[in-house]
């Protein structure tokens, strides 16, 4: 079920700003049992983004009762959320008090091997690279072709592909945010000036702190994925994936990852 | 007359790429007498861009024919041309083989003060930056939310405003090039890490060798505007913009600004 602006229908405008621009923001959400998870922190998160955009953000009470009609019907794994600026007007200028495009997507589960975060993943270093821009770093929007080329680089020889800004500082993966363990800290790249700062990246920090295990934001390089203790990555839907191959190099498997993957499914509650 | 894969329309499915995650490209076309100028070198940059992004570019007769369709029934100044790498699949993966989507859209003159390429125009320093990708530089892609940004930054106080990246280069307007005159060359910011190659501003390159004045693309800062003898800008629609006030500074007219513009017109057969 897609709703667009309350509506059932599947079908924007050309104008839309959303098409013309990329001029919008998106949340993914996983749906257990009928329930989309942790929806107070996606609402905070793209609350977060408009106000980085400008744009106004509608009722989280619309939001929601949208998202139950969407998930209700079907065997519905996902749901994904889009707000844009709207249709028009022409030119890059955003109109005062846009009239926002709202979208509300029922999506099945992810069709993916099972048992991954059990497994792990094995991951490329991707050569397409992060531009760094302080005013959208950590916002999820809809500009994603970064992205989309770096996914483009590989077929199914990876499961994921780690991208490095133009510093050649690691950022995150193309669809998930990246952890490194070194001298028994929980790292993970500081989001600063590009990347998109993952609403389970956010849950695993909690986590870390909840077990006493210290956690530091930093500036990482290759070299450093390479020396780590550990690695995983992490988003919505995969919650946690532990990295057994970078490239051409296999990768330790920390104890830490078993530890923070139980202290999530605990917390699971939609908090 | 808007054209959507070559039927009359006006929407694209919500799982549209273009939309999803700004995955295509466009041009914009002026039109004069119900003839789109300079349409060659449009789908020479669409093409570019197509390799770029690992699209597959339609045939050129067949948007040669839906601009046709588009212009010839209204008051059409501009076409509008995107290419998006069309609905779905779920993920940044692009698809082999995508069935892409094609818009063509006739637009009406766009409503501006008149003569602002002979009184000159005002133009501020945008706070927001452009985030540097040699990957994507110099393609006019859907990823637009800085120039969104940037042009929210003023009202109708200027004319437009010009961007530096984020190493404090400048490097172009929210919607036009930037060009300088120094010591009798003409000069422009150099495009391989950020930035939209024009038409125009290619145009304006070979204007210039034409007329024998020396050109060179490089690396410029603000203080390089502030001692400019002359700031121009270029875009499709407007042809030249004569600077006449940089923030609080008043601008010098350069000669050489006329003498572009009219071996600009002389050229202004479609080539």
């Amino acid at each position: 079920v897609i709703l667009v602006n309350g509506q059932p229908g599947d079908c924007v405008m050309v104008t839309d700003r959303g098409l013309a621009y990329g001029d919008g923001l998106f949340e993914t959400l996983a749906v257990r049992d009928g329930r989309a998870l942790h929806w107070d922190r996606h609402m905070t998160r793209m609350a977060a983004g408009c106000e980085r955009l400008g744009l106004p953000m509608p009722d989280p009470r619309q939001w929601r009762a949208e998202a139950q009609s969407a998930i209700g019907t079907q065997d519905c794994g996902a749901l994904k959320l889009m707000l844009t600026r709207g249709a028009g007007p022409r030119g890059y200028r955003p109109p005062r008090g846009p009239a926002t495009t709202r979208i509300v997507m029922g999506l099945p589960p992810v069709d993916r091997p099972d048992g991954l975060g059990e497994t792990g993943v094995d991951v490329c270093i991707c050569r397409t690279r992060l531009g760094r821009n302080p005013a959208l770093a950590g916002v999820k929007h809809l500009n994603r072709l970064e992205q989309v080329m770096a996914r483009g680089e590989w077929d199914d020889e990876y499961h994921e592909g780690i991208m490095l800004d133009t510093e050649d500082l690691v950022i995150e993966a193309t669809m998930s945010n990246l952890f490194l363990i070194r001298d028994d800290t929980l790292c993970t790249p500081v989001l600063d000036q590009c990347g998109v700062a993952g609403i389970t990246r956010a849950r695993v920090m909690e986590a870390a702190h909840a077990l006493g295990i210290p956690t530091r934001e930093g500036r990482f390089r290759v070299r450093d994925l390479q020396e780590a203790e550990g690695l995983f990555l992490t988003n919505t839907l995969i919650d946690i994936w532990p990295v057994r191959r970078l490239a051409d190099r296999s990768v330790p498997v920390s104890p830490m990852v078993g530890r923070l993957r139980e202290a999530l499914t605990r917390g699971e509650d939609g908090a």
